[in-house]
């Protein structure tokens, strides 16, 4: 699953009905540094600005079964990080 | 799902029989500094040119009954963006 | 689906048996300036040397059922692109 | 399978149902001079901190049963490395 | 598919059980300018070291039946290449 951050959101009325009432959030890298660019990922555990998540990508986006099943959907944020530590040091740790 | 921008169209005879009908657009990542190059999606909700999009790739860019499933797709634009803001920051309003 | 240009060929004898009777060609992305390799694809529709392609990826390369349905491919390609337009400018018209 | 390096780990309460138990472990690329950044894998093999392992993406990292099928997980850390070699060099021993 | 180099070859003894006896190499893309890093496929086809190959990835790799349906493999080599030829060139003879 990919670590990301929350920075954003995005308004669509114009859409695929599958994506009806579906929190559409905007995901970053957690590292910067890496050529990925922001991408849009459906919210199903209550992911709130600035926080730290993790995000399934490709069919595993679709195996939350009330949100995204059969929805045409490529990532999916499920997980909200407390706590990330690398290499012996805390990186992030949740509000 | 990747945002991206309508940048221009696809005309093609000769091509596999599920694609016949498809309205073939060629999209770009709206974010130009990352290095991932245009591709064409096929539209689903109607998207012009100029427009941002959401596109859904993979598997689930055949999530969408009428347009492609079945079909050898693997962009689909489900959802024309009115909206984007990130890190507080309105990026883009739909005109 | 990438677009992209017909470069060279593969001659293979040694191959999985789904794989017998598939022509495979090797193609590279229109936009060379991209960092995306050289990779092979099947021809489904009769491509030819230095044409523009529409290449199907992933699961979706294995949607064209005579050549590749149930074959280790993930790469076909479903359209020859007549002519490709961008920005209000015409970038490929094939001869 | 990617080749990668258990770096760190992962704690979060709030996550789909389906990953409750499951044992997240952060990777990153055994060969650092590559573009790619670190990420989230469910480890079933008894992965420790510093170990060199393969991981299995995309519907490939769903194919471990008792873990990880029909659970939104995208990479499955799926074997130890007790040695790499390449070009004619042991690259890895484990200890 | 990718044409890539056997390049290596790596031991594990703790991994899943699907992959008992599967004969894994590293591999390598051709061409070295592009910045994809070395990786881990299972061999289907009595590969060589320093051979060129074809390695279909995601479920195009679990396409040969007797040796990765239902494991958790996500690259598999499915050809050896006798003859690479692109832009007139000929880039790769087999030996």
């Amino acid at each position: 699953m990919r670590i990301a951050r929350v920075i954003g959101s995005i308004v669509s009325t114009v859409k695929a009905d599958a994506l009806t009432g579906a929190k559409l959030l905007v995901v970053a890298p957690l590292d910067e540094t890496h050529a990925v660019e922001p991408y849009v990922a459906v919210d199903t555990v209550g992911a709130g600005r600035g926080e730290v998540v993790l995000v399934a990508t490709g069919g595993a986006a679709r195996m939350v079964e009330r949100h995204t099943a059969h929805a045409p959907v490529d990532a999916t944020i499920v997980a909200i990080v407390d706590r990330l530590e690398t290499d012996g040091w805390v990186n992030y740790v949740k509000d």
